[in-house]
């Protein structure tokens, strides 16, 4: 039996695309074989692969001068290739905004390639905000400017797209699909397939077709965007079936009426949870309330002894993955797409259950 | 209905490990989510990363000052990772046998980072043969020599290990587990893992411990075998179902005997296949004996005018994929260990019945 799954990635999967992947695992449309077991350069793989980029384009609303790539080594993978494919063409400088966890991992590789211009920090308040553009200092030739739209660890997420004037680079892993968002405005969007897209081992990046050619002579060829532009994303064998599942994904999202209704049911889905907590004086969440993330929700206990019982008893009640990560304690609740309203009113049922037994 | 399949990669997976994950792929040992739906951090992925990697090292024998690690990008990022590995603590020269086109790819990458000996080559005969070590011409002073010990498109194999006095690098990715391998022997082995190990978009990488800190102080991160051996291949996110599946097939390799039961199953199969092509004036094989591969089997019909009609032929009897790679035509099976004997025993049935009604 399936249970609810707040598993902050890799995380929840739609189950009708599961039933899908199984259901033809072995013998795919009848063709006596896997998905998995036939070239990438087949007719039937390519329309895999091509269908896949048509659904995301659609659902992102994707210019035609923006490529679509598909690629191996996650996000990590980009917060390397961002500075290799960027810094080969004048300005050697970035601007970044020090959010949390991931966006401190994209500034230490950058700064290995060229000088990194923190724009603005939230570290003075233990990285619970999302810093104001009225605190942010940019450096006037930066070659690009990067941020992560949302932290996935701390829970904070950025409600609206900066405006800058040179390449604004996101870092949209956790929070992609979840909300209409206007492409036009960014150079480059990169996001790991493992929260809101697919199972890990693929990303996608959106690329700004004037951004192709600014990449260092030196590149090592598995990371730049020019060359899996040309090649179509198969300069090397890509990771079929995580393709594959993630067309699978993007084919529900349409059904479910596309990111509109995600943003939707985003809005619905974390207000329950950080309303049944606002109310509370059991629970309470350490994020500021304009930034506060509809996709991964931190909360913690008042008495953190209580901890260990809340885990178990959440997982005995079919509750699954809700610790927080090791490096900020607590609990953390992921909302990504693929968990539907339901889980999160057995876990605000489940909370206030707790809370009266425990409180 | 399963067909019999002889795709060069992404490959045939063996049918009882597809069936295991299908039957778990909703709900994974009971937990209720799958495997691609847990944190790979979790304590269920991390015995499934562990035991996976044990039973590697035992199907191989890998020694114990040796790393396996799990990594995304295929061989092709491994053409970058290895002269970025290996190219920072002073010789920054290597040795390459060029003998076809994965070779062609590795030299191509290497040169882009040092200078590239070509020890020998066999592109006077079209990538027919493995060039003897009475023809190298090795560099007193390399970093490493590099080799292909078997050649996918060309299909040329090496039935021996160089035995050289620099750090040995092999690209095994299409006969590694068919056959024992003297570890020891090897500085790097490196395998994507679409033919004999799982599905596409993980690699895996057995590097001996002293060659750990020889790599640019600029190597990107997700290219650097030391970062990946630190954080067990988790410094970012894995491939995690790719690794799954990949431990499900070597739990298979095992109950099949191992690599020495797969040597004896891939020289039966490629006997089978050869010695009736040899028997035949209707096909032929363009490699030299003592060079055939027993993973890829090209052939070609006499009258390349039957190609088409082969083909289609074949594949309406259930065996798909024979199509040769499209830079050299004619026909290829694999015969990689998930390939039964009864997939070659119907392939020659029906290359016989072919030849007597088209010849």
């Amino acid at each position: 039996m399936r249970k609810f799954n707040f598993c902050a990635g890799p995380a929840a999967l739609p189950e009708p695309v599961l039933r899908q992947a199984q259901e033809e695992l072995l013998d795919w449309g009848g063709r006596g074989c896997s998905v998995m077991e036939v070239s990438h350069r087949s007719p039937e793989f390519t329309e895999v692969a091509e269908t896949a980029e048509q659904d995301l384009r659609d659902l992102l609303q994707v210019p035609d001068n923006y490529k679509v790539l598909f690629l191996q080594g996650g996000a990590t993978a980009q917060f390397s290739a961002v500075p290799w494919n960027l810094f080969g063409a004048g300005s050697q400088v970035a601007d970044y905004i020090y959010t949390g966890q991931w966006a401190k991992k994209a500034i230490a590789e950058a700064q290995r390639y060229g000088r990194v211009n923190i724009v603005a920090s939230s570290e003075d308040r233990n990285f619970t905000y999302a810093p104001g553009p009225d605190s942010w200092r940019q450096t006037g030739d930066a070659a690009y400017f990067h941020y992560t739209p949302n932290e996935t660890i701390g829970g904070v997420e950025f409600d609206y797209v900066p405006e800058v004037s040179c390449p604004l680079v996101a870092d949209m892993s956790s929070n992609i699909l979840s909300q209409p968002v206007p492409v036009e405005k960014f150079g480059v969007i990169y996001a790991g397939a493992q929260k809101n897209i697919g199972p890990s081992g693929i990303a996608v990046v959106i690329v700004r077709d004037d951004l192709l050619d600014r990449a260092r002579e030196d590149i090592p060829r598995s990371l730049s965007w020019n060359v899996a532009a040309d090649a179509g994303s198969m300069d090397n064998t890509p990771a079929t079936f995580a393709w594959y599942l993630s067309g699978l994904v993007f084919k529900w999202l349409k059904a479910q009426g596309g990111v509109g209704a995600m943003e939707a049911l985003s809005a619905r889905k974390s207000s329950m949870l950080y309303d049944f907590i606002d109310n509370s004086d059991f629970y309470s969440s350490p994020v500021e309330p304009g930034s506060r993330s509809r996709m991964n929700v931190p909360f913690v206990l008042a008495d953190d002894r209580l901890d260990g019982a809340f885990l178990q008893q959440s997982e005995e009640a079919g509750l699954l993955n809700l610790k927080g990560h090791r490096s900020v304690g607590g609990m953390r609740a992921s909302l990504y797409n693929a968990v539907p309203v339901e889980a999160v009113q057995a876990l605000v049922d489940f909370m206030a259950d707790f809370e009266r037994r425990m409180g």
